[in-house]
């Protein structure tokens, strides 16, 4: 199974993070799964994925004090395998583990996806809990010196062979439910700054485990890395192994955190390719907040919210969508429903950016099998401003007279080679180059 | 003028330093030229490049003490700009400059190429001296804290309008003479390690200000940045401006520094593209480093001439043969002249490293146009060693029965679709896998 | 309690690491204390120490695997306080902890030392354990991300008042038992290289708690710190909380290491001060590591042995016999009870490093109040050698004319105000100038 | 001659820089060391110091552009040394040099200091002129890598015996003019926190040749080192060599430096001794920064002023006013000549920091001889405030009933053993404990 070959978009889906936290329930993921269903999916979105500590008890209880409670309860298997929190996933009694949640997604045409920290329980480790077809116990693969920095949940699994049918076991029980997509957290980059560069990729033989014990299973999971921000010098690791890595911390509705992504994305371009996706993180859309006790609605303006999103389908990001699905606005709907520039991530349209400075940054995109391009014009200022350049100055191949903005719909001329327009601060125009 | 048109393939030819350092004459250039019409032009073979020093008198005179002679005097015009060394240019004399050298190497059908520090030479900064088309003068726009560490010709020029007029009537003589190519210095990354890395980008606005004179005068000269290793952060810069950056410091026959650079170009694979090239250095062949004063043979057996030569060409890298052509043994020539293995650098044909340990490496290139295939196998190990991979495993999507060796020209069948092959230590193999 | 008030002189001592490693039992603490009693005792030579891991079970029994079993049982009272292993020291069961050993050592006239973790229990935390005198449980006070990165038994203890409160708790059972010295561990420096500055000093609050918790409790306890290297930008807090800290990692018979000694007390040699120590770690002689399996003489030869021991003398270090005594031979012995030499370690009589080189350093001292001073010549190359030095260039402010060499008991005229000796390979010569 | 021996306080003197920077002249000199022999030089002061660029020509005609203008004409005998600048000295002509200021100055009863920076013109590498007594020329001693990021005068020497014979005879010139005091500059540490640790030390042998040349010319000329902020693992280096050395980066009237300097007065309070001075750097009094086009008054209130000169002293920080001490008025003239405040210089008196916060600090200074303590109470929060402490808290070792305010001569009774004062904002109390 070439982990490539079933994932030549990038993916597209929700996850429940933005939203609701530590403290997500089965109810919220089945009301999303089918809001999805039923307003998403004809336009491509797909994966619906529970985020962190679906296998935690009481998440959320002790906010004041902690995101993540230390030493505390989670549910698991008698084989060192967390398994679902049964008081907010009720399905998942009696051994069926989220089995019965992904089939009802799947019941919806969609597929199913979970957060996992990489490692093996700490409990699992103290208790000397046992590992499934082995007769070591989980103090014997737990590596002591090897933590996530910001959760406190697991011990990194030693790169030895037991440590290798641990994860075999891990990823036999997730494809045993039915899961189409991991998240692999803490195991990207260690996401604090004050950590040496040789010590963030701690993980590293965890990333190939994993993708190993992926491949031994042959069920077409895609496998996501987090945190960020990636490394390039890694670049060919994540490729080799994983479909989608984070190039970013977690991403919030911050317009700073916004214009920094066109570095980031700049960075990153020449590293789209299929099966392998550098990843911008969820967008923020609509509510947010509400699990982590600040419940809001997103701080980006309308603009904002649009060159994000065209920014990451023109980079082909995978799209994840944050914030709650149900409470989602006509206008993000019509956003995310809007085909033309989804057309954006087939696998033969490679974004590139070709200006970029304080105020303004130009992207073009070349689908040369379809014979068309398209070229996204940002306002990184904070006033209104006029953005133009010439065919030449963006490498556009194209003898072209006429475009298209897809946001609007509206056509243009173009008059002298040159594609312009008078964009409001921190917003954008995509246009579609016509033959 | 767009760079990345005129220089659609790696670019090839000759380099004068890795035998002549900074002593190369006239009538060295001038037999290297001649051979390599003779010998190599017709696969593909066509820069002619004058290395370091071609302004300073005296060179290698000091040897004992300095490579370069800190404070004498060099051979500059009016305007600050330097021009050869008449001692060893005899037909640069009365304002010729290189014009007399370039045309002859442009009569035998071949591209004439120079080495250049960035900067204003320190004597033009110290005596006040002018700036053509200007009023301003050399020690208004060198910027004396802007030193190459190991050289000691020139300061930096500093980000200013006058800055850009000097490099624009440097650039204007350089196309006046027929120059083709320029190797600028001290400009990709500073060479010593304990620079940090926030300064190493000291002469990024250089690149800018170079590339803008080149675009402005018209003349469609390849422009290669120098020393490296370059750092990917930066690479959307050297895509922008420049045509080749090298990837690695100073190149010479060591095994070690060989097998580094399948490293290297794991690291860089992705960012070969049109126009764009990651410089593996020139190729140390034959006779080496009697400009140092240490005239020696390579190094390098000739499975490690081989596997160097293999890897830069599936890489696609710029090839500079380094050494004196005038000693090139026949072998040597066969290598450089095998048509069937320059193929690799057709802009279709893009390699990447599938397999790489401290044992062995795997390379594969497909050329969907011409629908081939080729597969690199190459033996890191210290022993003789077999070497195999099936098309899975390579990610080749071909059902091929049969392939070619390039080097030795011999068929196999492939039986299970696996290539395999008993290699000598530090050899390789080069297989075109046929449809 | 002021500490530094009952610390006026480097402590003295004996530790059981370097012999003994983790598996040393009362029977061989008793055998070593009586030993010191006997013959060192009268040199004043006091502290019997019991390092690392006296509260493990089984330590020593996965050698091949760990040199400390992560996830093991380890003895600990019901509020989260480790108390030593019944099976290796048996005078501790019901409840008496170490106060039968302690007693026994007191016996002799000696004191005795332990070393601890800094920290709580992993397995304290895991349970969640009581805390002496709190409503607290240890899950509350253990901070996850805070562990020790070669040592698998504690969390660090969070800057809470309930964490003051468990130090307070642990000392207090200290003073119980009648502990004279602790050695903190993990608590110094992170000893690997790859953790950035800013995070070595995550251990700066429990130096302070543990520090507090001592004074509170009223008995002079002696306060060490390791591992190191100690960082100088952190002298002062080491002076003002503590007794000694350790200014390398762990020191052994390795002549390399040793010649590095030089550089680093050199960089201490002022902060040398009444109750302040910056400490050069054990002195491995005689016997070494049967607890590492790897039972073996000191490599160090007579003239190494010497050199160490009189640059700890001369620095002002605090001097902790290593290796096991009760193999001591007579020369070591012999060497331990130089009383001459011991009057190094006055307080009045401070050391400075007046030259170094790659071949040799010269130190001095002075005691003011008794009008002495002393010179030692280190011959640190690999051949015999002549040292010398004039009182001018060794900066003396004596007329002397006389010196004694105290390890032979010779007496020297100063010729030409100059002392000079011939020095086998790395050996030394110390001088007493007298008046 | 041994340097330690003629600097046995920290030197009190003056220095031009704070008011004239590269602008004074020889009016300007004789001004402030007339007002200094009149008004101050009865408390101790002693040293005027003639700050940056007394041999450039038209320095300051460019400041929008440049502080010191680079490839400008300097005045230089015609041994590669530089020499004042005839139109601002008038007196320095036909070969005088600075002797006749200087003998002016020694005729008030003070002493002549000037600043230099390390190294050699670069004018004299560029035109390759002569180093006396030698063969060599400037060209061959010259380090063309070893320049001064900050300032484009000079070129660093190389560590060769030429190098040498240039800064004896550099030295030699400045003893025979009656140089007192020499400011080096650029050779503590290189300012610019972007150059890794490695290389800031570049300068390590200039210190030493700087020193050599001094020790040989056999006059007590005091050696200053600057920039700052010096490393700590160097000290030992500045003490074998200098007498002071700077502390910090240059220094100005702002009260977040003023805090900053606890910390840094802390890290160093060890290495105040004999002849070795940790610098502090100027006191930024009066009118302030006419030569850099920006004449003020200082930024500091009396309150900060006080804090500055309280926390320089009981350091024993050498004592350099800046500022143009015409202006003075009458309370900076007390504060400056309060003799029972200069005691604490006294070399049998040396002070620590016993308290540090973010609202406080608190200092203790004993001279064990005299029988006699201090303690200077710091109030470094925003608002007034009680700072106190116990003499137990504060280490004193006396019984003592009775303190004396020395700043406003106040007379105190110690109730309970305690010091207790409140103290406006960042205000200070220095008491003076009796016996």
């Amino acid at each position: 199974m070439n982990k490539n070959e079933f994932c030549k978009r990038p993916p597209m889906g929700w996850n429940s993070y933005d939203y609701y936290d530590t403290t997500v329930t089965e109810a919220d993921i089945r009301a999303n799964a089918a809001f999805m269903a039923e307003h998403l999916k004809d336009a491509g979105w797909e994966y619906v994925v529970v985020d962190i500590e679906w296998y935690a008890h009481d998440p959320g209880t002790q906010r004041d004090l902690y995101q993540y409670i230390p030493f505390w309860p989670m549910e698991m298997d008698e084989y060192s395998r967390v398994i679902p929190d049964p008081v907010r996933f009720p399905s998942s009694v009696n051994g069926a583990g989220f089995r019965p949640l992904a089939d009802y997604v799947h019941s919806l045409g969609l597929k199913f996806g979970i957060h996992v920290m990489r490692g093996i329980p700490r409990q699992a480790a103290a208790a000397h809990a046992k590992i499934k077809g082995t007769d070591v116990t989980a103090n014997q693969i737990a590596d002591p010196s090897s933590i996530c920095k910001w959760n406190p949940d697991m011990y990194g699994v030693r790169d030895m062979e037991a440590g290798q049918l641990y994860y075999d076991s891990v990823i036999e029980l997730y494809a045993e439910w039915g899961v189409d997509f991991i998240k692999c957290d803490d195991i990207c980059v260690i996401e604090s700054t004050d950590v040496p560069e040789i010590h963030r990729y701690a993980s590293k033989h965890e990333i190939r485990m994993i993708a190993k014990a992926i491949e031994k299973q042959g069920r077409p999971i895609v496998f996501s890395l987090s945190p960020g921000p990636a490394h390039l010098e890694q670049a060919w690791i994540y490729q080799k192994y994983a479909n989608m890595w984070r190039i970013t911390g977690d991403f919030w509705d911050d317009w700073k955190a916004l214009k920094n992504m066109f570095c980031r994305c700049e960075l990153w371009q020449d590293h789209v390719k299929e099966g392998c996706y550098p990843d911008c993180d969820m967008l923020p859309l609509g509510k947010l907040g509400r699990g982590f006790g600040d419940e809001r609605d997103s701080n980006f303006n309308k603009e904002e919210e649009r060159t994000m999103y065209t920014l990451w389908c023109i980079f082909g990001s995978p799209l994840m969508a944050g914030g709650d699905m149900l409470h989602y606005e006509e206008d993000v709907l019509e956003m995310l429903n809007n085909k033309e520039v989804l057309e954006l991530l087939d696998p033969d349209c490679r974004g590139r950016q070709v200006i970029r400075d304080e105020e303004k940054a130009i992207w073009i995109a070349e689908n040369r099998w379809k014979k068309t391009a398209y070229a996204a014009l940002f306002n990184l200022s904070d006033e209104e401003k006029e953005i133009s350049g010439t065919l030449d100055e963006l490498h556009v191949g194209m003898e072209s007279l006429k475009c298209r903005e897809l946001w609007t719909g509206e056509s243009n001329e173009i008059s002298g080679k040159k594609i312009s327009a008078v964009i409001p601060a921190h917003g954008c125009k995509l246009y579609q180059i016509l033959d």
